[in-house]
Parts: C-alpha cells; sequence; structure tokens
C-alpha cells in the first residue's frame, strides 16, 4: 500500500496548499450567465488548468479545483443572485458534457486525497440539492454529449435531467467496468433512492461502459425528457421559463457581494477575522478558537445587508468553513480538531434573535442554511471533534452546536484560579431545535437524546438561559466536566490518547458513532456508498500497480485477484 | 496487501471446508439445557476446539466454527424446543462472559475469510434478535465476568442484559484502543440505535480498553440491570420466570427434530435432496438448481408436523442456506450464483396456499420465518445474483421472491426449438407482498417498484396466474426476456462479462444498488459499519507487519500511519 503513504503530488500553481477560496475573475473552468431570473452554469474546464501536475483535465473531466469552482459559483448563486429562481448546468464544449473525475488525477493520488476529494464533491452536489430544497433555486441539466461518471452523477443533483436524442448523447456510469471503482459521487444511491430506478436497470446501466441514450434513458428513468437536436435550445429555455414560473425563491432584487476571505498562514497556524487555527503538529492536535461578535447586532434587516459578508454570523460561517476544509485537505497529519471560543455568550444570543426575527429576510435565510451546511461539514470531517467549554467562551445558540457536533465536550466547573473570566456557559437557543439538522435528518440534540425524547422537550425551557457547568452537565449537554484541579490533566491525557491510537480506526467508530437513527439519502451517500467506495479505493484490483487505475490508457489490460470478499 | 491473497489456513479438523452443519451432539462450544419453558445457553468454549489450525480458544473467545454452532443452536430452540418462552445467555467460565472474536484467528485469517466471519456472526446476532421478535422467544444475557468486544456483541443482541455488581465484571469494546479496528459484529451500531446510548458516552466506552462496569454502565445505558453478586442467580431466575410469563410464544409441547442434511460433495457440486450445486469454475459461476415438491402438500398441520424437517418448504429453505454459506466461505472464486428451477409451479403454489392456510400453526410460522432469514442471507452475499427463468421451471410465492433478490433476471419467451416443457411462467402469491421483508425493512416488490407504488398495487391482482415471459416483463418482474434465438448468447456474453469484472467493485456496486430506499439498524450494520470494518480491515495500521492486529500479544507496539483519511 505504498500508495497510502505516497506525498501529494506537487499543486500545478506552485502553492504550498489547496486554496478553497476563489471568485469569479479567477475561475478557470465555470462561467456564471446571470439572465433575469434564469442563471446559465457552463461547464468549460481548462485543460491546462489542473490542481495537480501531471495530467490535463481533457473532456471537461476535473479534478478538485474544478469543483472548488463549482462549490463557489453554488455560494454566490445563494448571496450574490437571490434574483435567480433556476440554474440551467451545461456544457461549454461541444460533444461532451462531461467526461467525470479525472482518471489520471485520481490514479496519481493519494488515499487520503482520493477520500477528501469524493466528500467534497459529494457536499457540492448535496448544495445543489439544498439550493433547491431549502433556498427554491431550482437546477436544470441540459445535456448535449456524454455525461460519464462523474458528469452523469452532476446531472444527478439537478432537480431536472435534459438529454439531445441525437444518437449519440448518453448518460454513463462506467466506473466498474471502466476503472474498476464504484461511481463514488453519490451516483448509485441518487440512482436507487433519487431517481428510484429498478435495481435491475440499474445494475444493467452501471455494468455498461457506453452507457444508455434516448428513449431507454427516459424509460429507465435515468433522464427526465430526451429532445431531438433540433429543438434542444428552445426546450431548454421554455423549460427554464417554466420552472423559474414555479420557484418558490421570493423576489428579492440584489444580493450582497461575497467578499474575499482575510486570512494570514503562517508556520503554526491562520489567522481569520473571526477565528484562528493553531497547530499543535507534535501533539497532532489543530484548534479552532472561535471569537463572539465584537458588536451588537444591527438595528435591522437592510442594515445586516449593508455590513454583507461582513455581518458577524456570514464572516464566521465562512471562516470556519475555510478553516476545516483548509485542515481536512492540507494537514492529514491532525487527529483531533479541538473547538474553543471567546467572547460574551448574551451577545450571541443578542445575534440568535436577530437571526430568527429576521428569518423571512432572504438573507438572514440564507446565512442559517450556510451554517446548516458547514456543520454538516464538521459532523463529516473525518478528525476527533472536541469542544473545550472554558471560562470565558461563549458557545450559545448557533456556537452550542459545535460541542453537541463533537465526539466529546469538556466544559469547566467553577473559575480558574486567579482568572477573572466568567465561569464557562453554555445557551441554547431556537438554533438548536430545528435549523440545523444533520445529514441524518435529526437535529444534533435530537440524535443525543434518542433514548429519551422528552428530556429533549424539557431543554426548551432552559432555552436562552446561560447554563453553567453542573447543570449543563445535569442536562446531558456536555460528556465531563471537569473543575480546575483536574481539568489540565484529563483534558491533556484524553487528547494524547487520541493521538495515539490509530487514525482509520477512529475514522470508522467516528463514523459510525455521530449517525444514530434514521438515515437519508444524503447520509447513505456518506455512509454505505462511501465506506465501500474508499474500501474499494484501497484494493489491488484498483489501484495495485496491475488494477484498473493503474493501467488506464495504457492498452493493458488489468490483472484482477479474481475472489469475491 | 500479501494478506488479501493469502490461502486459508488448514482447517484444525483436516476436513477440505468449512462444514456449516452440526448437531447438539457434536457441539463442542456451547451447551442448551432446556427446563420447562426456559432455556439456558451456555457458552464454555473449547480451547482445542478452533476451526483453524495455529490459535486456542482462550477465555471463551470465538471463531467461525463456535459461531455456527451457535446459529445451529438458535435454529434448534425454534425448531425442536417450541415450547420454551425465554432463553438465558451465560458462559461455563468464571470471571469471563466471553472476550470476543479470537484475535489470533483474526490476525491469520484472509480478508476475504474476516469480511465474511463478520456477516456470518452479525445473521447470527440479528437471528437472535428475530427470535424475540418474531417468535416472541426472549432473551437474557446474564453477565458474570468480562464481556469484551464480540462478547459485548454478543450480548447486545440479547432483550436484556444484566451485570453482576462485583467490581470487576464489565462490558468493553476495546477493538479500537486494543486492535485498531471496529467492533465489526453490530456493536457499534447497536450502542448507538438500540441501546441509544448518549454518543460521547458510547465514544468514552469504545475507546476505553478496560470498558465500564457497575452504575456507569447502568447510567449510560449499556446493561439494564447490575446485580450484587450474592443475589444474581435469584434475580437471573426471576427475570427468567417474569420473561417467560410475559412471552408471546404460542404453547406448543413439541418440536420437529431437525434432521441431519442429506449432502454429497462432489468435486464439480454438490447434491442436496431439494436442490443442486454445481460450479462451472473457469467460467467462475455456480448454479443453484432448486427442484419444486414431489409430492402435494400434507393434508393437515399434523401431517406437516409428521414430516418434520422433510417437508419441502423446510427441507429446501435449509438445504438452499447451506448452499449458501458453502459457497460464500467455501467457493470465493466464484463470481456468479445463477437460480434455476424445475418443478411445476402450480404445485409450488399449492404449498404456498398450505402454509397461509395454517399461519397461525407455529411451525409454519418458523417456516416462513426461516425463510425470510434465508432470503436476506442471499441479499447479502456478495455474488452477483442471476436467476434464468427457464421453461419448465416453477419461480411461483416464496421461489418467486429470488429472481427479485437478484441483480438481473432472464426469462425465456416461449419455448425452446425441440424441448416441450411448459413455457417459462412466474407466480406471485401473498408470500410476494408481506412475510419476507428485506434487511432494510421493505419487501423486495416494494423495493423494486420504488418509483411506482401504484405499480405494485396493480401487481396484488396478478396474484396466482402462472405469468408468462411478455406479460412478466410488461409487469416489470423480470429484466430481459430473450427468445429461443438469443438466450444462449445474451446469457453467455453476461455471465461471462460479470466473471470478467473486478470482484470488489461488484461486491461494492451490489452492495449498494440492492438496498434502495430506508436503511433499518439491521441494515446500518451490514452497510454503514461492515463496509468501514472492511476498509479498516485491509489498511496496514490494523493488519500490516507492523499494524495492530499483528502485534497484538507480542510485546511491541504497533506503528501507525498517523495520517487521518
Amino acid at each position: 500500500m505504498a500508495d497510502a503513504y505516497a506525498p501529494e503530488r506537487a499543486l500545478a500553481n506552485g502553492q504550498p496548499r489547496i486554496d478553497f477560496q476563489t471568485a469569479p475573475a479567477r475561475w478557470r473552468h465555470w462561467k456564471l450567465v446571470v439572465d433575469g431570473d434564469v442563471a446559465t452554469l457552463l461547464m468549460d474546464v481548462d485543460e491546462k488548468g489542473a490542481l495537480f501536475e501531471g495530467y490535463e483535465l481533457k473532456l471537461n473531466s476535473y479534478d478538485l479545483g474544478v469543483d472548488i469552482e463549482l462549490a463557489d459559483a453554488i455560494e454566490r448563486l445563494r448571496f450574490e443572485h437571490p434574483q435567480v429562481r433556476v440554474a440551467v448546468l451545461r456544457s461549454g464544449k461541444p460533444r461532451v458534457f462531461c467526461a467525470g473525475a479525472n482518471i489520471r488525477m485520481l490514479a496519481g493520488a493519494s488515499h487520503a486525497h482520493k477520500v477528501n476529494f469524493c466528500k467534497f464533491t459529494n457536499e457540492t452536489r448535496n448544495g445543489i440539492e439544498d439550493l433547491s430544497e431549502s433556498s427554491g433555486l431550482q437546477t436544470i441539466c441540459a445535456i448535449s454529449g456524454t455525461a460519464a461518471g462523474g458528469g452523469y452523477e452532476l446531472a444527478l443533483a439537478a432537480d431536472y435531467i435534459m438529454l439531445v436524442d441525437d444518437g449519440s448523447s448518453s448518460v454513463a456510469l462506467p466506473e466498474l467496468p471502466l476503472l474498476a471503482v464504484l461511481p463514488g459521487t453519490g451516483g448509485l444511491t441518487r440512482v436507487s433512492d433519487k431517481r428510484k430506478v429498478r435495481r435491475d436497470h440499474a445494475d444493467f446501466f452501471c455494468t455498461t461502459e457506453e452507457g444508455v441514450k434516448g428513449k431507454r434513458a427516459l424509460d429507465w428513468r435515468l433522464v427526465d425528457e430526451v429532445v431531438p437536436g433540433s429543438k434542444f435550445e428552445e426546450r431548454v429555455t421554455a423549460r427554464a421559463r417554466e420552472f423559474a414560473a414555479k420557484s418558490r425563491r421570493g423576489a428579492a432584487r440584489e444580493g450582497i457581494m461575497l467578499a474575499p476571505l482575510s486570512r494570514t498562514f503562517t508556520p503554526s497556524g491562520v489567522e481569520y477575522g473571526s477565528l484562528s487555527v493553531e497547530f499543535d503538529r507534535p501533539g497532532r492536535i489543530a484548534t479552532i478558537a472561535l471569537r463572539g461578535p465584537a458588536v451588537p447586532p444591527p438595528a435591522s434587516a437592510e442594515a445586516m445587508k449593508a455590513l454583507g459578508s461582513e455581518f458577524w454570523p456570514l464572516k464566521l460561517a465562512r471562516e470556519l468553513d475555510d478553516a476545516i476544509l483548509h485542515i481536512r485537505l492540507n494537514e492529514f497529519d491532525v487527529a483531533a480538531i479541538v473547538f474553543k471560543s471567546s467572547g460574551n455568550p448574551a451577545e450571541v444570543v443578542a445575534y440568535e434573535k436577530f437571526l430568527d426575527a429576521n428569518k423571512d429576510h432572504w438573507l438572514a435565510r440564507e446565512i442559517r442554511h450556510l451554517w446548516k451546511r458547514v456543520l454538516k461539514r464538521i459532523d463529516l470531517t473525518s478528525r476527533s471533534l472536541v469542544t473545550l467549554i472554558e471560562p470565558g467562551s461563549c458557545f450559545a445558540g448557533t456556537l452550542a452546536e459545535i460541542p453537541f457536533a463533537s465526539d466529546r465536550s469538556y466544559m469547566f466547573l467553577g473559575r480558574r484560579e486567579g482568572d477573572n473570566k466568567p465561569p464557562a456557559t453554555i445557551a441554547l437557543t431556537a438554533a438548536n431545535f430545528g435549523p440545523y439538522p444533520m445529514s441524518n435528518g435529526l437535529t444534533r440534540l435530537s440524535s443525543r437524546f434518542l433514548a429519551n425524547p422528552s428530556d429533549m422537550e424539557a431543554l426548551k425551557s432552559e432555552r436562552e438561559k446561560l447554563l453553567e457547568a453542573e447543570r449543563a452537565q445535569l442536562l446531558g449537554l456536555v460528556t465531563f466536566a471537569p473543575d480546575d484541579i483536574d481539568w489540565d490533566d484529563e483534558v491533556r491525557v484524553f487528547l494524547e490518547e487520541r493521538a495515539s491510537f490509530s487514525p482509520d480506526s477512529l475514522t470508522g467508530l467516528e463514523a459510525n458513532l455521530r449517525f444514530a437513527g434514521p438515515e437519508t439519502m444524503e447520509s447513505k451517500i456518506f455512509a454505505r456508498l462511501s465506506a465501500w467506495q474508499n474500501w474499494i479505493f484501497q484494493r489491488p484490483n484498483a489501484i495495485g500497480e496491475e488494477g484498473a487505475l493503474k493501467r488506464y490508457g495504457t492498452g493493458q489490460k488489468p490483472v484482477f485477484d479474481t475472489r469475491r470478499v
């Protein structure tokens, strides 16, 4: 398994790290054209714009760099273009919609990169679906040419798939016959659970390299409409108008600008406006210290809009998202992320009330939905998650979701000797009882109190109280509450122990224990589908020197261990 | 990954294959003592009774051989002891309940064996739960001593867990800290979803080698009762009486004998009484040919009982189960299982009606439940499943579940030239609409027609009709229906293609496409949990030469690749 240990390839742009920040002016692979309430999102991948050295992005194939731009485009549709009610996803290239994830990139990537690349692309596609479900911005995928593998998986994220009926345009999931891996970006789950394709049809489809076209694609529910080439443009336009007309999205005229994040990378961490990341590399710990608001909430929704991306809850969410992604893809040696916070919890509660009071304002709504996605991103991060709730912290409302998202939390009981900071508190608000479901569909508190839903009901009467450690522990909100005498040792021993365990087994353990209760299509993608794909991404039949991924395009056939496991 | 390719170790009994058949007189590890309506199932593992050479089964640790006996005991409780209403699971050894799966066995087993060992032990534990849920035979696990790893997972399958409060008896899932793997037999899922242990408590519990005892075990929901040592026997007896009194199990006085299966192994297959298995080894195909009943159903429930395990539906279910297990664990090179049948479909329908008419008879009920479990076993078998519905076949009712369980089915359209067999038919009965849910909780037809539940409703009016190919295809019951001209080529090309694909990717594909729709605790065990465990079972941190499984007990610490994936 030399591959799993291989250092990541050099980035093509010469930078020391993968950057998750971009902006339309810097996009190389996508164009977003907004025309009234209809946007066109054009995929036109720059062959020379690969993230890593060593491969070209032919035929609209993609790597993480392409997907970072797509994720950015989706966020901008949310915040910068609130008037858009339908987005049409198309290719800027003739005869191909998208050839899927770049095979050379996959063949040369480390296991850790492959797994985290798939996780990110999955989150982006879930984000497209959330755009429709939560914000009413519907998506149409107009396929002319081949939509293969990740290309078809991208289409599957749309609300409506149109396919040209020209005798050659097709949809396909050729991963298994071609590469001996699975469609890893939700394809199998969306075929079975979203499109509800009959399982034997799905079996045929997913084992057929050339895919399916025309009437059969329609009959088998793989697409929603097939259209003769001569009528395609006209029909796409008509469908866009039709979807725009029935969209639930409000009629906000203008959005806010998502300004570039201000970040400073240092050898020991990253400094953002509202949080900092600090690496203890020998201890394999990343500490994310969140800062509460510096000023009270604005006086009105208009004032919030005027603040734009400087509005504290939005700023913090974007920065936190970036920090998590940075750790995930650039700092593989981090065993645990420790969350801390500082600030006035009452001020945080004031912000929560402000967002609730303005919950019908499109921007407040989008901010809640962004936090929902950022918190899900935390749930799905394969690092041990720990929250330290210390004197002077402000884990209230939305921020209180962070200890609930953590594998364990420690809350300081009483005061530190010689420290005049106020005792640690935790405060619940309406934000903890609905707007932030996990990917299993439950809130973090519901997941936590699965055994006794009545405990959770009782918590509702505790809203907006600043709960100190003893009370918080009694209510089941935190794991342990050591006092000044025990705190340092207890936390240190725990973190040292965590860093001593096998990282793989922690990944598997946490992926199981974090998601009690029901499964949704989304959680199935990250569980059943991704776990199997990760397994296959380890198997010699795929990644060995004679495996299908390595031999693809060499003219040599792969050699398989034929034993079924 | 040399390990994955390693030949299986020699069996300790000198036999050429693992045998899933056993009987109480041959058990080496369990004792079943029946006293009125209370049974005691005593685990007393014979150290020298390991399945493979090279390790001893110390401290009530187990391997597949021990679990085959447990599975046999559970079946005998169902069929031979219908008067039993509660079973108490205990250890026959002092100071230890069960130390879990044997670590030396795991360290030396091939990946394929480990994965299929875990699958079987999971099915056995699900069978214990089904015994309670479907047959009302409740289980109490009485723990005195240590229940660690698979030992606690066995306890988790019980309805009620009692733990001695003696300062040392404990429950533990030490797999992660000790071995760098997961508790792989449902432990994590049952902790989170059945016992509903709070996730941070579960995190602590599953990372703590020494486990949890006494009051904390109770407070954290890990056990249902802690009892002082002096009162333990008395309390266990009282609980057994209490559970027996409230059991829903009927009051049948005497059971039937499960006679040994008659089987003949030949180099090319296995001959059973009601089916045969034939291996095409170059083609990597196992064909299971099922035979319909030779005689009409008996005249009465009493006559059925007199037939005992010779009653055709019971005989076929037991033989089919054995055949599937034989292929799973002994014939790893089989890529696809092809199901065929021969017989009179009207006779099969007659048996279905007989079972329905006697559905309140305990034996008819147990036979339906056995078929439910055998069909689930088929669903969960990681081989491509294909049904060929040919002239002269009898896929009706219960047997029609087999094409629905298959990844693909081919139905012969019309007759074969020069063959006077009746055209292929398929027949639905009440058996296809309820009694055989998959592990996702849906019937196979509901899973199949997820897109249009109304199609499924329409099928109800087709019950008990012999549907020929054209009609069956129109109704969506079969995948393809080639005629005499195309049949041979189409089937051959498909099977050759299937055998040419990477077995791993097929395993992953089928594990996803077979289980559309909801997830249950049971399906979560086979999806989220098992897929992660399989991944970990491939990782050098667990199985590499410096990994935790290999180094356990050597005094050397494992060396981990510290990167999180």
